[in-house]
């Protein structure tokens, strides 16, 4: 894994610091602080003081909390897209396939929960703060529309779908779900997801 | 229909006040200050303002700010409601009765997108701001599992569909659908939201 390296000279010694480490350090600071506080907690200074650097040492990586905020979001994506290229890995037969990277795109243990709500956080802040951040632009919509390409391309879907309006009902389907356990978590357990998505799923392959 | 009067004497001469129609005043101006500002914008003293009436006559029918936005988010909920017995009231055959009430659920219009984008706000606001407000608790699940009911009663449901799991599909496709509109209003519109309703109630409905 090739890292980069640059030398601070703002302490008495220089210093090796390794950039794309810290960079992550402060990124999980953000989303910790998020969590806590909500968006509109999400100050550079207590971003700063969760990460443990100084205030001056976070305005290296990020001139502005917007350029921060959009590092750490972009993280999210990242992960996830990690985490899919993991399962693509596994030579799963089809159907499987793309039940696991569904799953992926959902909130079913406690890290992708915390990555919704950063994510639901983030895409509010910005709707109610009146900015344009491009839409949800996060590449869900083409991979779905991806992922059912792959089953009709294997012959596992049923003959009379519209590819079309069945990639948005399943796009529309699982951030109805995400929306819902983020909301209501007691309610909508990762149980009950799993069974509405595998239900879907049969629901739209032959037999 | 039946008002209620109150005398007001914080003027020079008593004056007759409608009230409920002053408070109806009061959380349309409280909307359209959410929607211009967002949640955090929407301070008592900017919904007076917005309202045409003074902070301390504002102060008279909601004490508190969390009291104003509760009662405007109870409007949201009484229009829907209101729409809802019209469509009841109409006589259709059941699946395309369903389709209607369902239709009353998302942004199809500028007024229901307005008010989902009020809900959205209120929901995240609450959420975010770390209070309790009882989950969503807007009376929409157990809505959708009556209809899902009278279509069952009425023998149109296919066979082999788990109710409960149905349920809960139906409720996060509408939601997410109503999400995606509002995120992404261009690429989701009127049209495209209904061929998706559509599609979804005759996959659920026997043939």
């Amino acid at each position: 894994m090739q890292r980069k390296f640059a030398v601070c000279y703002n302490t008495d010694m220089p210093k090796l610091v390794d950039h794309s480490e810290r960079k992550s350090h402060i990124a999980e600071a953000t989303w910790r602080v998020i969590l806590k506080e909500g968006m509109k907690g999400a100050t550079v200074r207590k971003i700063a003081q969760e990460a443990g650097v100084s205030l001056g040492a976070l305005r290296h990586y990020f001139t502005t909390q917007h350029e921060l905020l959009a590092f750490a979001m972009k993280l999210v994506s990242d992960r996830a897209n990690a985490r899919i290229r993991d399962v693509m890995a596994l030579g799963l037969p089809p159907k499987e396939l793309v039940t696991r990277v569904l799953m992926e795109l959902l909130p079913l243990d406690e890290n992708s929960m915390a990555e919704m709500e950063v994510w639901f956080a983030f895409v509010f802040h910005h709707k109610y703060a009146g900015e344009d951040y491009g839409g949800l632009n996060d590449g869900i919509y083409p991979g779905i529309v991806n992922l059912l390409g792959h089953l009709k391309k294997e012959g596992l879907l049923r003959e009379e779908l519209d590819m079309d309006i069945e990639a948005e009902r399943l796009y529309a389907l699982l951030d109805g779900l995400a929306l819902h356990a983020l909301l209501e978590p007691k309610r909508l357990d990762r149980e009950r997801i799993l069974r509405v998505l595998h239900s879907h799923m049969d629901s739209i392959c032959r037999e």
